[in-house]
């Protein structure tokens, strides 16, 4: 027999936005909820993310007029995916993602910029900004709301196994109480049942450099990660050992506008997201051209920079930095962008042939007027923004780990399945710790949304109570 | 305390080229073996394989003063398998196929035909091919030995799960004995004791719909396989389900050359590969143009098919048809190839412009005999076959699953490794159940290869005395 030291309703392990989001329906149904967090600080990756959710049909497309659909956001999706998503999760989060930005409105109090970006890949302006920029916003709220309610939350404290009943159901979880972050032995042990389910949103394994090398041994120590250094394997693998299926784990995301001047996730990578990328041109400073559609997805901007095989350069100009002025700011002064009050001084600054960088500035210019192809398959026409106006600013840019999209497999009903793709009783799963709804490459801005949908379906099927059994 | 029905030194499961090079060497090292096989018949994907296997250095390349090196094998391997193979375990194949070539015609007496076939991918014509063009002619021969040798072979025989004792290690197996395929009832369950090993060798899961959907939703069952349809993830879950790591699972690799006009790996497949492919090209015939460098991976080639969206239509020369004159005369029978006097005939056959394929014709022999560039990178000289004499022959090809290149992973000693990438005690594997060694994409005939060394690996270390354990 078991020993318990704890019992709670809902145990949900992680607390960034789909660990929260779960927690807070869990305990509107009725359920108590313990959330448990590694970690000394909550939020996971949400907190250091730039805060930015796709969702069509949203609020402020609406407000603005503009055309979007479920169906449109899923296409983008899968021809990112290369086809790889599993069509009935997909189609979950495009359908619901607008009610999960309004539930984040109505009831957390979440606030809006008000702007709509187009990130590459995404065929309409459909990603809102959370106030402050970042996600620690829905964090702060979702905590807010959840002491609100009586739910608890606790850091510090590891997953180191989930306990599954005779039947083979998830029954409760060991957790390592007082832990701190990568000292193995630190902390105590105590089991904690969950009467009526465990909700694993424990995140993705890109700061997890021995997981991610074993599918990818090219992105060792030497590549950098723009997680937070708690995005390890440990919830993931607990549920790989008893039994989950791994599903797209050989896919690892990184981010095509990484600085390469700075380590984490850092300042550059805003700017290059917000700025160089939606208005400006990547150069290859060893041939002073462009290499890629920069309005593509991050798996192909990627390889393109892969390819290349050093840092390349993001120019955008004094327009185009507009964009993302509060981050330009930030940057220059810490050096990560620079400024030029000409192309032939950029191109001095990076090496280039100043010649040839003109070239190609006035090659894409032209096409941009003239409406004329793009030979890297970027819609050029006149929406989209010239390099003309000085000063131009340039920031080098090489791929970090970004997300990794593949995880355990979860059916619509956000239980987690097995290898016979059979749920298994009591475990439920959301967030970045799941694969399947993104396929091979996700794109930009989904992760939160997604966090959002399958966080809030997991609180709610994992606070039913179980078939047959007392609570 | 467990219950044995039956003990021996090693088990292997699976009966394919890797599990029989296993069982032999084990026995070779003084261990009694017993190999359990599923199916009624022996040899797994092996028995229905063109029996080619790549080689660097190999005695035919050697006799005819061909130079290539496993350092070249490594990096067409590596660059089919977009870098993600596991380089130490990559090395090892590279370094001993040519040996392992050698062991089957000393050991096992098995005869090579006087070709060497150069296959996409490959930068060297370094592919031998078995005197039958079967892989049965291995699998004949390794049976051959094992009976010689004392080891066993055992049909019918379902392994359902790994046995671990109380330290972790695998001690034994559950086998349904009497087991008829697919019937999940059938037979009756044993326990056998491994008291040295356990080697796993049970292929790849190319013909289980269930387990590739997980990972590839498109390739449900509206996707043909070439594999035996005892290519299912038994084995492969056995393992995960005792925490070995998966890896490089979301790949799945389909076969470029396979015909639209049959099921199975059926004769199209081979004439496509030994024929069409080296010595042909292949025309979308929507628009009666190539689509691809028909020397490229099956991944490239395969591609280019599924962005066509229909069966595009291959097409050789006589001369080229020569290069696999068995195959032309079996498909000719039965309708599979088709011959025509003249490309207007040929055209006309398949719904395609005349003049079209006339002038795609006719600039590709241009660019042979010039030597000019190639617009999809096929490196076009005096080497490449023209298609100048009638008759023509023609093929239509569309992609089915073919192979499977992840699945657990292993060290270099063919130890299974677990999620925190350390050995699991007691078990090994070889063959295609494993992940990691062809990254992406398999390179074709390196499959044989690739379960002749790591089989004699892993029998050989299976056998090794446990340390500290009486035998």
């Amino acid at each position: 027999m078991m020993h318990w030291d704890e019992q709670t309703d809902v145990v949900v392990i992680g607390s960034g936005l789909a660990g929260l989001a779960a927690a807070i329906e869990a305990r509107k149904a009725g359920a108590s909820v313990v959330v448990f967090e590694k970690m000394p600080l909550t939020g996971g990756n949400t907190r250091i993310s730039d805060g930015g959710l796709a969702a069509p049909g949203n609020y402020l497309q609406k407000r603005r007029g503009i055309p979007d659909s479920p169906e449109l956001f899923y296409e983008d999706m899968a021809k990112a995916g290369l086809g790889l998503n599993h069509p009935e999760l997909l189609k979950i989060v495009a359908e619901q993602a607008s009610a999960a930005i309004d539930w984040t409105r109505s009831e957390l109090g979440v606030e809006y910029l008000d702007r709509l970006d187009r990130f590459g890949g995404h065929s309409a302006a459909r990603s809102l900004t959370t106030r402050s920029h970042s996600g620690v916003d829905i964090i702060k709220a979702q905590q807010a709301c959840l002491r609100r309610l009586g739910g608890e939350i606790r850091t510090r404290c590891l997953l180191t196994a989930l306990i599954q009943d005779g039947s083979g159901a998830v029954c409760g979880v060991s957790i390592q109480a007082g832990y701190k972050f990568a000292e193995e032995e630190s902390g105590s042990k105590i089991h904690v049942r969950a009467a009526r389910g465990v909700v694993l949103a424990t995140g993705g394994f890109g700061s997890d450099i021995g997981f991610r090398s074993l599918q990818n041994p090219r992105l060792d120590e030497s590549v950098g990660s723009t997680n937070h250094r708690g995005a390890t394997s440990e919830g993931l693998v607990a549920a790989l050992k008893i039994g989950a299926a791994p599903v797209h784990l050989s896919w690892i995301q990184t981010g095509p506008w990484a600085c390469a001047d700075e380590s984490g996730y850092g300042k550059g990578a805003r700017f290059a997201s917000y700025s160089v990328f939606p208005g400006g041109i990547l150069v290859d400073p060893a041939t002073g051209r462009r290499i890629v559609n920069e309005w593509a997805d991050r798996r192909q901007r990627s390889d393109a920079l892969f390819r290349a095989g050093h840092a390349c350069v993001g120019i955008v100009d004094t327009e185009g930095a507009e964009l993302a002025r509060q981050s330009l700011e930030h940057c220059l002064k810490s050096g990560k962008v620079k400024g030029f009050e000409n192309l032939a001084d950029l191109a001095a600054a990076y090496g280039m042939a100043s010649e040839q960088l003109t070239a190609t500035v006035d090659d894409y210019n032209r096409r941009i007027r003239e409406g004329r192809p793009d030979p890297f398959g970027k819609p050029l026409s006149r929406e989209v923004r010239l390099l003309s106006r000085p000063p131009f600013y340039a920031v080098r840019l090489w791929p970090k780990v970004h997300y990794t999209p593949g995880g355990i497999g979860i059916n619509s009903e956000a239980r987690v399945i097995d290898l016979a793709n059979r749920p298994i009783p009591g475990l439920f799963a959301a967030g970045e710790v799941c694969g399947g709804i993104h396929g091979a490459s996700r794109l930009g801005s989904c992760a939160l949304t997604e966090c959002l949908v399958f966080g809030r379906i997991a609180g709610r099927q994992a606070a039913l109570p179980k078939p047959g059994r007392p609570n």
